[in-house]
């Protein structure tokens, strides 16, 4: 396998949650396999989004010929991680009518009254497109952890219905890649301030975000006890370090490569006879 | 009013349709106001970029503190005329979670079984958001006149439904932008022709695009009608030479920049106590 640009291992060998791995253990501020520092690191993200763009097209493309794959990024992280900036700079990067995002907030009272996965299903990303989840069906057994909106006997319910539903959709054809933006809490606390301390950014903060920050040790079990239960082949989590934004940033870019890379994704021959048209465009 | 970059006037006022307006008298190879040529353009759309993502950020950012404005832009055109690229490179240069774009094809069974507005009322952007439609409610004045799919009293209740509809979304909050990418011709055909000449591009083509390219007059005339009834003081045309790809980009740019600039949008405050906030910070 080629290594991207500036790489000595892969991010996604190097990242991907395998048999014992320890959140606790893994670094926020490190830039796993990456030789360069910033400067390098915002110099990739520029040179490999057409890499990522012309993935993203074929498996457009594909699809309007019958093609049926399609590949879902599931974002997950502490506030302030800097999921936002990978929707914008990542996603940004291609064409919009390929992608689906979807932001999921708290639950409106529709959507609590109905099981946990009825307003994800529909999300799901359609042949050919690129879905993205900014925050997920993870939150039903992470902040409900944390918080004992549900039960141990629940929470196991969930792990399962979890696995069912992303094996469901791989059969669907469609690859799921799982981030977990893994920010450290001192690093928090620096995003948290700067947007008390700047007029532009005072409406991304929330008193709540404090809150949560409380329940920083019960938010790792959960995140810890999510990749054992649902770190799956076919729908792997990869915790990358996040308080270095241009790593995250280029770290999930060459992951999501490497997934839709792996599609073996081909330029559709069209269905009509190439020399016919040509000869039609002649006389219009 | 300053105007921007390169410009020599302002192509909101030199583009938008008036009273009077012959689309058959207007060029489609022109660059007007822009004193530069295509390297220009292109810098142009690059430095301008930034404010525009700026505003969009403001128009998010106000309805997450009860703002209640949002905007739509709304692009019709010929086949080829570059739609998809203004979607991607002036979309793509915003936050994505404050865009909704809708792609409108064929009806499908169940949309053609409803009025024609039916499946377009829930594409409206909810406050905050920057809607965006690829085709929209115009293909069934358009399409459904060139073909005779509806007939003249059918076609005089859709351009009332449509001032209505959009008379609506206007009361709403919803800042409306309707915009026809005006390409010739000439120059489809040889844009077409290069579809037919580069595998990467084959996907593209359909051989419908001939058969739609045959009705060229009916289709200018069924615009030219379509800006005499619905052309509006709240939801106004504009239609944007389109030969010069990078020329209809920076002029829509500018259009959306003028209409985003024109709501006064302001950061918001914040709905919490600043100095309460940042004592519990140093606490946390």
């Amino acid at each position: 396998m080629s290594l991207p640009l500036g790489f000595t291992d892969h991010p996604s060998e190097l990242l991907r949650v395998g048999a014992g791995f320890t959140l606790a253990q893994q670094p926020t501020n490190a830039a796993p396999g990456f030789t360069g520092g910033k400067a390098e690191g915002v110099a990739t993200l520029s040179q490999r989004a057409p890499v990522l763009a012309r993935l993203q097209e074929q498996l457009f493309a594909e699809s309007r010929f019958g093609g049926k794959k399609s590949a879902l990024l599931i974002l997950q992280a502490m506030d302030t991680a800097g999921k936002g900036g990978i929707v914008g700079r990542l996603v940004g990067a291609v064409d919009p009518q390929g992608v689906k995002l979807t932001t999921f907030k708290a639950p409106t009272e529709q959507e609590a009254a109905h099981d946990f996965l009825w307003r994800v299903r529909p999300a799901a990303p359609g042949a050919g497109m690129l879905g993205v989840f900014d925050r997920s069906h993870y939150e039903d057994v992470l902040i409900h952890r944390v918080h004992g909106w549900a039960d141990g006997t629940e929470l196991e319910r969930r792990y399962r219905a979890i696995n069912d539903f992303e094996a469901e959709m791989a059969t669907a054809g469609t690859t799921v890649v799982k981030v977990m933006l893994n920010v450290g809490p001192d690093e928090q606390l620096q995003r948290l301030s700067a947007r008390l301390h700047d007029p532009t950014k005072y409406w991304k903060y929330s008193p709540t975000d404090l809150d949560e920050r409380a329940h920083w040790p019960a938010y790792m079990a959960a995140y810890q006890k999510v990749f054992e239960k649902t770190s799956t082949e076919i729908a792997p989590w990869y915790v990358v370090p996040a308080d270095k934004k241009w790593y995250a940033r280029i770290a999930v870019q060459e992951i999501l490569i490497k997934a839709l890379g792996g599609l073996n994704l081909q330029w559709p021959a069209g269905d009509f006879d190439l020399e016919v048209e040509r000869a039609r465009l002649k006389d219009a």
